[in-house]
């Protein structure tokens, strides 16, 4: 990042109505920013359910020790010299309300010097919106050249092409959807029952006492499990046991249990899960995945397509054949929604075995098309497009990752 | 059932040294028998994970009240005139030691008077074939006509057709694979951990107090979910909310869980996890689900075709399309074993979108072929073999009923 300006900053917006009605005092924005803004070459970035405002950069100034998608979690991607071109555009990244990396959220003091808890009131992709709106607006940021992000961020994107389409020329909906499909808001709804069920949550006012770390973690390795894909787990862990039994007492066992191997997957999945318990806050956890499980692009309008109907800009879907999260197909009707509504559209599938997760781990996939875009519209060099392909061979890798 | 005997009856089979080396001193093991033992018509029932020797009839003699799986679990495929013809066949269904319906297992009594518990010693599929063995020397059974299972039931039908190659003539392993793969490894490892990090679970010695109801309600629920597929979750829920808001305090909730829908996907976990955690015995879903995860057909072999050499007699692989808990891939691995060991097989896919759960569900379509196996063989009418046809073409609607 050596030579480009990079800004960490976190403010204060004011007060703040969520849509839910209720309202906080004074709302505070976590946000970095990197480059230089022209007053058009301005490119918003939207992380994940667990991720912050630290996109990229070796070194979060001033911030503390972070780790996971806290620390710089799209690097790859972001930079100079990189696919998102910090040489070319003004960055900027905003932690979402209701996280923890030090936008408000349940973790932040709230007007009795105390933690809010769970008397935060509840957000929506919406509020993230609305607080990015108003973040920009005191940087002096009109008008965005583009917004991009994945998963949950994905859907934060596509927000903004519904809620301000006049004011965004560009949308790059990652590994995203419209709306979740019922398996995994089953699945986000196991989590969060995990967190609620153990003791240590009292209600969301655990701070200052234990956390409920366990539950925290077993909301973690389900939600990792839905990152991976079947095949990328089998190639990663087989079922080998594990080379060290450090972390098998992350959570309680019985003798019975010795008898049977402490398998690879456990083992990372253990680990994986006791790193996040520590560096995440579990009540923004309950949070961020509410948000994510009710997002819906048609709320409030006939159909995806007619919530998309003001945009007249440029759309660019990226997919993973891997990805069973978000998939293939889902983001197929949102690129048929895009093109309902008039947009100029592509739907880019990249061909890759590593789940969700692809879209933070193959940056050498995602890297072209996504400058080609933000340069030259879908008409970028490396941008493809399903409309292009035959339907029916497009889809197959899918099938071969899943099932192979 | 009327007109045909019906035995249902716990016996001790004295002492068991189970494979880990531990002794049970008097092992007890809960059976029923239907139809009239001719010499060569025995056919052996194994149950699923959660299931019981409750296999059909109406109501269970002189047993407890019981549901789910516990209740006449494979009522539409077994009893007088349907497809495994209690009028013709002699079928035995064992409660396997671990479990909690009759057979020993941590909740049975142990030498002390009290509940084993934890110092249950661990079981293996390996040790329910075993115990099955010795149960069937007592009701004068010598050689099996066939031994059906679904889900880990297959995979102790299949331990069947290893161990004992030369007394059993026909194996038919539905909905179930050689071992399983790491994805249902890691999500059966989450499950255990929301029972062991529940405050109630107690390192395994909580009879006669609170149950850790939560977190096996949180384990059932995320097992559940790997019983369906998403397209069937689609179809059957959608993103609607619940009609009535009566189960969304089966959980601890906090104020800001109230801003958003309840959902159907929810409500029906939720009292599906809360009916299974009144029947269940936590430690003995711990045990069982333990031994699926141990279970590997090449265990002590070179591989599973080696595994299965001796056995000469039919198999009849049955899969569902939508089932990614056990795929069709993972069925034709096991078929192409079976052929490679030179017993004559049949790979009978079952186009469904019922996920894992079609062996229970899908009672039209998986008698036919059951019935007609058992009679004829792999020349059994019904009964079609992925051999016969073109390999691509048929392992299409897994695709479509995953991703559609």
């Amino acid at each position: 990042m050596e030579g480009v300006p990079h800004e960490a900053d976190t403010v204060s917006v004011g007060e703040f109505t969520f849509e839910c009605g209720e309202a906080v005092p004074d709302l505070e924005l976590s946000y970095e920013a990197y480059g230089e803004f022209t007053g058009d070459n301005a490119v918003l970035v939207c992380h994940a359910l667990t991720g912050s405002a630290h996109v990229a950069g070796r070194r979060r100034r001033g911030g503390t020790d972070t780790a996971g998608q806290a620390r710089a979690w799209w690097d790859d991607i972001v930079g100079a010299g990189k696919a998102i071109d910090t040489a070319s555009y003004y960055v900027v990244c905003v932690n979402v309300p209701g996280s923890c990396y030090g936008s408000s959220g349940p973790s932040s003091e709230g007007p009795d010097g105390e933690p809010w808890g769970t008397d935060f009131p509840p957000v929506t992709v919406g509020d993230w919106t609305r607080a990015q709106r108003r973040l920009l607006d005191r940087l002096g940021v009109p008008n965005l050249h583009a917004v991009v992000g994945g998963s949950v961020g994905g859907m934060n994107a596509l927000d903004w092409a519904k809620r301000h389409p006049d004011h965004v020329d560009r949308v790059i909906p990652v590994a995203t959807a419209a709306r979740l499909d019922p398996q995994i808001v089953a699945l986000d709804g196991i989590a969060r029952r995990a967190i609620t069920a153990d003791g240590a949550w009292q209600g969301g006012d655990y701070y200052g006492g234990p956390r409920p770390e366990h539950g925290l973690a077993i909301a973690r390795q389900i939600g990792h499990v839905t990152y991976l894909s079947k095949s990328s787990m089998s190639d990663k862990f087989g079922r080998r046991s594990a080379s060290r039994d450090a972390a098998r007492d992350s959570f309680p066992v019985d003798p019975a249990a010795d008898f049977f191997p402490y398998r690879d997957v456990e083992s990372y999945l253990d680990y994986q899960g006791g790193k996040f318990a520590e560096r995440f806050d579990p009540n923004s956890y309950l949070y961020l995945s509410r948000a994510m499980d009710n997002y819906d692009l048609a709320s409030g309008h006939e159909s995806d397509a007619d919530a998309l109907a003001a945009f007249d800009g440029e759309a660019m879907l990226v997919s993973f054949t891997g990805d069973w999260h978000f998939t293939v197909s889902q983001a197929e009707e949102l690129a048929d929604a895009f093109r309902a509504a008039g947009a100029r559209t592509a739907h880019h599938v990249v061909d890759s075995d590593h789940g969700h997760d692809a879209f933070l781990v193959e940056p050498d996939r995602v890297g072209p098309p996504l400058a080609d875009f933000l340069a030259d519209g879908v008409r970028g060099k490396s941008v493809t497009d399903t409309a292009d392909e035959d339907g029916e061979s497009e889809f197959a890798p899918v099938h071969t990752s899943l099932f192979g």
